[in-house]
Parts: structure tokens; sequence; C-alpha cells
């Protein structure tokens, strides 16, 4: 059989779009070699073709004329790897309109107007593949709508932003507080120099957005997701966690609950140490699925970088052009809109386990008196930790955590026990995640 | 777009044929609603047509006959699960000879004669999908083939045999000896009634042979693979490894070592207990792999079980019937069997680190002797470990780990030390496996 050619153009030669010009030119071959495919990277589009970049480019092939891509109707894939929600967008429909099928990495556009994209693929009679979107070169899109097909999914929880990782991390195992965590985690190049999206949970939840998407089999919006970033972590809640047996990540969660809804959210989360999400640490995702044949499955592995994103691009592109992600496309069966409202649980109605602490100030009756205001919620102690000592205008930190609880217990509660005279600051507040594990008896 | 509808016969009505009839049965409005594919179970063949299964067949599908499902023209997909390589063998041919697609879970059989059925299958413009015969649940096939395209791969490490894990897992954790731990896991159904094939590594190979293949892109063949059992691992050294820092696991290896020829090899490794697989227990598998682009990836479920299984078994049909296994299949290139001949590495020549354990006799200069017989072979002892009180004879256990080595050093010091007078039993030597990661810097 010969060798299939297949030229292809990338739009936006930055960090991932080097990482992926890289791999297509230095590993043509091996490429070829393994999958009978010759890639050929055809364009590269940029409006900055003058910066240096660590890989060299055929002879006329870096542009700033995104029509030569458009235009060229040997180029049988764009790949949009511009980012963000506005010029982006706008480059893949003209891609599709062009005839070209399109790989993307960008989480953001597809978690806002996915179903906007892919229906104009369809129209198109072309496909949109986007492995990258979600964990980087971990292959979990691939995982969920092939290898776990047969599978209903009951449970994703996942740690989907290295950066937070990272800096969560360092937290914990060097003590350093956010400010410091963020700034050596920009130094090493696990942050950007403008992180917000990462640590407000927003990137999360745009990955949320599509693997639940895909995993559930409804259209979930953003909105559907309630999200708490790590802005707000002190050190001190990282130790007090640690004490009473948790380390803290930023977790992506959906899940069927018991009355058959599907809940979504993403908050900083006290896990057990011991769990495998729980051993990820630095710039690592990972991501577990509870599905009713196979039980758990966990997939680890670099979530961002050059390199691993490309790898997920570059998969992309061989799928295409086998021609399997048209199939995968057309085959894909989502729920309208219409369908999901009445299947995305309501946040309030969320139970949980809870760390609290309050900034109380250290004078007699003050833990009966916040105790008290826990029970007339409703909410029951599992364990206290007092230290002697104290923090700012004589307070003394109190950590509570409790047992199972309605979200909207404790939001009620929180908010009388933030109008007491007695507690100096807002009070903490960090749910006590228990993942759904697939349980041998041993 | 109208639903495509799908027949598929089954030969083989075991514990895996009774999990893909189940999922088949009972989840084909699922499966429908999410892949657009009514898969109608239309035959199932086996020899025994009466013993009760939990799962209720269609009228008139269950069969002695083969030649039933042969002959059935509607029925587009064939599924092997009849295990073993002569009869299965003969199903498969008689299945692509009948114009239909296979779906196998048979390690053993692609091990042995992969290369002639995917002949057999290229000729009849048919093809094999075998995501289950591989790690069970886990999607690892699909990850190598689809998920890491774009990677050149430079190791797979493996637990690829479920109960191998329990059983070591049990010794480890509860102290129990290997036979009492055996006869645990066929108690509770972890291991058959005939275990051999998982206990002497058999199984962990043909899993081995299967992704090796994929993952180099070389024709490998069971005798390229070193293989030693967990058959002989006494609980003292499962006892002494953890003293000195190691758990113990059944692991199945392929890497391009530093000359860049593959060493593939199964066998009882001491690895760090915080390693990612060193972390995996009880019935369940995981494989860790290292790639140029991506990095560290590791993929962790059940490998084996009745609906893991049937997992992977029906993520195939669905494949298949998408029409995406076939493009995989004939876009797939492996180097013929000529060129892995120059390719996979002699053992002699591994280099490892050993954990030895002699039973000396209790007298003076012992130690010394053994260490000179090592020196003499070049070997370094990194660390020993010498209990006072007595074994049988008037010995005591002498453990003794080194540097990395050449497993031809180690073999010629044991065959000398195995002489002496003041040795008293064949020395037990198990090798010390660094797995490689993807460290971070932190």
């Amino acid at each position: 059989m010969a060798n299939k050619r297949v030229r292809v153009g990338l739009v936006g030669f930055g960090t991932v779009g080097t990482g992926v010009a890289k791999l297509l030119c230095d590993d043509a071959d091996a490429i070829e070699a393994r999958t009978g495919l010759r890639i050929e990277l055809a364009a590269v589009v940029d409006i900055d073709t003058t910066s240096p970049r660590p890989v060299k480019l055929p002879e006329g092939v870096l542009t700033d004329d995104l029509d030569k891509l458009l235009n060229d109707e040997s180029i049988q894939i764009g790949i949009e790897l511009v980012g963000g929600t506005t010029v982006a967008k706008d480059i893949q429909l003209k891609m599709l309109a062009a005839g070209k099928d399109v790989v993307t990495a960008n989480k953001a556009l597809l978690a806002e107007c996915g179903t906007e994209l892919y229906a104009a693929a369809r129209a198109a009679g072309r496909c949109i593949a986007f492995e990258a979107s979600c964990a980087g070169g971990i292959p979990i899109i691939s995982a969920i709508r092939t290898g776990l097909a047969a599978n209903r999914i009951e449970a994703i929880y996942g740690i989907l932003n290295g950066t937070c990782n990272y800096i969560l991390s360092n937290m914990s195992k060097k003590g350093e507080d956010f400010p410091a965590a963020l700034i050596k985690a920009q130094k090493k190049g696990y942050a950007e120099a403008d992180p917000t999206l990462d640590i407000n949970g927003a990137d999360s939840a745009h990955k949320l957005a599509i693997l639940a998407t895909l995993g559930f089999g409804y259209e979930i919006k953003l909105d559907d997701i309630m999200v708490e970033g790590i802005e707000k972590i002190s050190i001190d809640d990282v130790r007090y966690g640690r004490e009473m047996g948790y380390v803290l990540k930023l977790l992506a969660i959906g899940q069927k609950d018991a009355d058959g809804k599907v809940s979504l959210r993403v908050h900083p989360s006290f896990i057990s140490p011991d769990s495998p999400l729980g051993r990820v640490n630095g710039p690592f995702n990972a991501v577990s699925i509870l599905s009713h044949a196979v039980g758990q499955t966990m997939y680890y592995g670099r979530g961002a970088g050059m390199m691993p994103t490309a790898s997920a691009v570059v998969a992309d592109i061989i799928e295409v052009a086998i021609g399997n992600s048209a199939k995968l496309f057309n085959s894909l069966q989502i729920r309208p809109r219409e369908k999901a409202d009445s299947v995305i649980s309501n946040i309030d109605n969320l139970v949980s386990r809870f760390y609290i602490r309050l900034m109380a100030k250290d004078e007699p009756g003050v833990l009966a008196c916040h105790s008290k205001i826990l029970g007339d919620h409703n909410i029951s102690i599992s364990g206290a930790l007092q230290r002697e000592g104290s923090g700012p205008q004589n307070t003394v930190p109190v950590v509570i955590t409790t047992h199972p609880t309605k979200q909207k217990n404790m939001s009620a509660a929180l908010a009388e026990l933030a109008k007491l005279d007695n507690v100096g600051a807002e009070p903490v507040c960090i749910r006590i995640v228990n993942i759904p594990e697939d349980k041998v008896d041993d």
C-alpha cells in the first residue's frame, strides 16, 4: 500500500505551535514508518513571523497571511492553536468553510462555542478533533469516547490544571505561601505571565465542560459548573488540612448523584493523600473515571507544555488523516441543551463534607457558640482542631470538619458565623472530597 | 442520520462471554444513544448450552453450532472468547474467511500466531480488534496506537497480571506466604483453578508481546521475552525487600536500552513503594509508558474480570462497527521479523541492580567469601542485611543488594556461590528495578 500524503496548515506559532511544528518536521519519517502517513507542514500562520523559535521550518512555509492557508486546496487539515474565543473562532469557521478538517487545543472556545462549531463542521461535512484540549498529552478524550464507549460513566474526577497542582504541591511540600508558589510556577514555566484563568478555576471548568459533555452525553454549559479557584488558599489551611489527614487539590468533578442528576463543580478539595489523585504532584494531571462496566480507570501524565500538548495535537492529525476522527465525530450523539437543563443538579443540593476555619476571639464560650450554629443548621461536627497561641487581634484559629451535609445548610451557617462579633475574619470553607474508588475485597 | 444496525455473533459463553452478552443485551439502548449504533447479539455459540448464566439471551440465539454464526451473512462481527491457541485459531480463521471482522480478548493466540492471523485478516479485507487482550478494561492498546501515535515509545512498564498482583499484595500487606495467598486469590475469583499461566509469567509475556509489537513497531515473538514467574517467591524475601525499602511486583518490561536495542522481560521486581506502579495493589493492572514527546503517561484499572474485560470487547465492537478499527488496522505498520532480530537485546547484556539472598553457614569468614566472589565478577555491593538467629541446618539469611551490573556477571557469580559448601540452598536472586519516571523540577 502506497503511503498517503497529508498536507496540514497551522495557525498560531506559539509554544504549542512550535512543538507541533517540531514533531511534524523532526519526526516525519518515524510517523510515516508507524502509520503509513506522510504528513507535510504546508503553512504556518502567525502575526509574528520574525521571533526565533527552536524549530527550522521548510522554506516559504511561515506567513502572516491566513488566506494562504485557507486558499491552498492541497491543505486538508487546519490546526488552530491561537487560543482564546474571538479570533480563534473566526479562524476555525473559515477553515471549515474552506473544506478543511480542524484540529485544536482550544478548550475555552470549545467550552463556550462547541455546539456552534460542531454544527458548522457537520454542515460543511468536516470534523473537529480536540484531544489536546483536555489534559494535554493524556489521551483522555479518546479514552472516554472510545475505550469506555461501552460504559455508562458515573463520575469524572480530574486534576486538570497543572499550574494549580504545581502551586498546591509546592505549598504542601515546601511550606511556601500562595504568592511565592505562584512566582516559582511562573519562573519554571508552569504558569503564564497572566495566570488568572488557571488559578481562578476557569481553565479546569472549560476542560470539565468538554469531558462531561462527552462522558454524560448532555451538552454542558460553563454556567452549569460551580467554580472556585485557589487564589485565596492560605498556607495555614494547607497545613491544618494535612494535620487532619488531607492533601489539597483543585478538582474538577462531574458526578451522577444518588438522585440521578449530574453535579458539576471545580473547587479546592481536601482529599486523602493515599488516594490515586492525592499522589499526583507537580504540574501533572490525572483523571479518575468511574463507570458501570469497567469500574475505576485512571489516566496520568503531563497536562500542559510544548511537547505533551503537541503530542496530542499530532495524534489528532493522524486520526483525522486516517479518517477515524470523522467517523467518531459523526457517530457521537450528544443530547441537546433542553434535555440537559433538567439533569444538571443545583449546587445547593450538593452533599459534601466540609473543612471550615474560623478566626475566633479567644474568649469563653466561643466554640460552644459556633457548634450551636452548626447544629442549628443540621450540620454534625466530625473533628476539630484548636491550637494554642493567637492570630491577629487576639484571635485563634478554630478548625472544624463536618460530616456530610447539604451545601445550602453550610452556606446558611457560614453566613451566620461570619456575622458574629467573636469571629474575626471571613470564615474559610473548603470541601472534603471522598473520591469514589473501585475498592476490592482483599 | 438513521441509526446503524450491527449484528454480532459471539463464540465462547464463559465468564467474559457472559459479560459481553450482558452489556449488549442490557445496555443496547444506552449504547445506541451514545453511538448511534444498534448492536444486536445474533448468535452465541458454546459447547455448553445448558449451564445457567446470569444473563437472559434473546430466544434462539444460543447454539452449539458454529456454522450457524459463520453462515449467517447478516452477522458482520465475530467475537472469539474461547481462549487458547488451537480451537480459537481455527474459529478466528473461519470467521475471517466468512467475511466477518473479528474481536477477541485472546492474548495467547495473538502473541503466538498474531502475524498469521493479521495476514489472514488483510487477505480477507477484514480486521482484528483486540483491546481486551491486554490489561482488561484499561484502554491501553488504543492509548499506544492512537493517543501516543505521535510519540517514539522508549519504555513500557506494566503490571499486567491481576492474579500475581493480588497474590504479591497479599503477601506484602498481610504477611501470607505464597500458597496461602494463591488459595485466597482462587477463593476470591482472582485466580483460575489452574493458575499456571498467570503465576509463571506466561500471561504477562503474552500481553507484553502484543504491547511491545505495537509500541516499538517490530514483530515481537514470545521467545524474545525473558520470563520468570512468582511461583518460587518466599514471604521472607518480600519481608527483607520491604526492610530494604522495596515492594515486590511482577513487572512486564519493554525498553529501548542505551545501545538502542530493545530488552523484553517479565520477572518479579523490587520497586519503590512510592512509585506509581509501586502503589498498584490487589487485582488491578497499570501500565506506565515513557515516550519522547509526552513523557510519562500511566493507565490504571481492572485488568481482568467479567465486566471490565467485556467493557473492552464491546468498545472494540463499537470501533469495528463505526469503521475505525479497519482504518487503524490497515494503517498500522509493523516491521517484519527479520528486522526485529537485530534489535532485540540479549538478556545477558541487561544492566540491572539485584537483590540476592544466600542461606549461609553461620561461621567465620562467610560474608567475606561471598563478597569476594561478587567482587571477582565486578559486582559492587550497595547494601547488606544479616539477621541474628538461624535458618535450617545452622544457616542464616544473608541479603545483599548490588549496584547496577550486567546480567551475565550476576549469573556467573550466582553459579559460583551456589557451589559453595557454606551456602545451604539455591541463592535467591530478584532484580531491583528503577522505573524511569518523568520527574519534574519542583
